[in-house]
């Protein structure tokens, strides 16, 4: 099984990446850009053993423990 | 139009994030994990004006032209 976790800024937690990235591509001549958000996507493999809500449960044991600040940022989990 | 770009290191470019976070996830007790890869997803509007084709057009020149560097790193290119 492989995993993979989104993790976002918050909406209303300032992105400065995002806000960085906006004006540098506005400056390339795409203006119609707007919004920008910048994330993190980690993937990785699970062993074969535990089944699928399991595996979902202890990623999300991961989220909250290492990969996601709870207090700004929120997190997707797809398990394939 | 909003637009999401998926950004990774190519395989068997070195991913020195990745190694540190299975690093940090066995050393909390998550010893399945295995072959972390961390990548950056960035996502942002586009205005209503362009088709589906020529938007992701433009996109795939931001991606060549500043969000992805194409010696190490591929990209995704999503428009919903």
């Amino acid at each position: 099984m492989r995993a993979k976790v989104e993790v976002f800024l918050k909406p209303g937690v300032l992105d400065v990446q995002g806000k960085a990235i906006e004006g540098a591509l506005h400056g390339l001549g795409f203006a119609e850009v707007d919004h920008v958000r910048v994330g993190k996507t980690i993937s990785f493999d699970l062993g074969d053993g535990a089944d699928r809500g399991a595996a979902e449960a202890r990623v999300k044991a991961m989220c909250d423990g290492l990969l996601a600040n709870a207090v700004i940022e929120s997190y997707r989990v797809e398990i394939a």
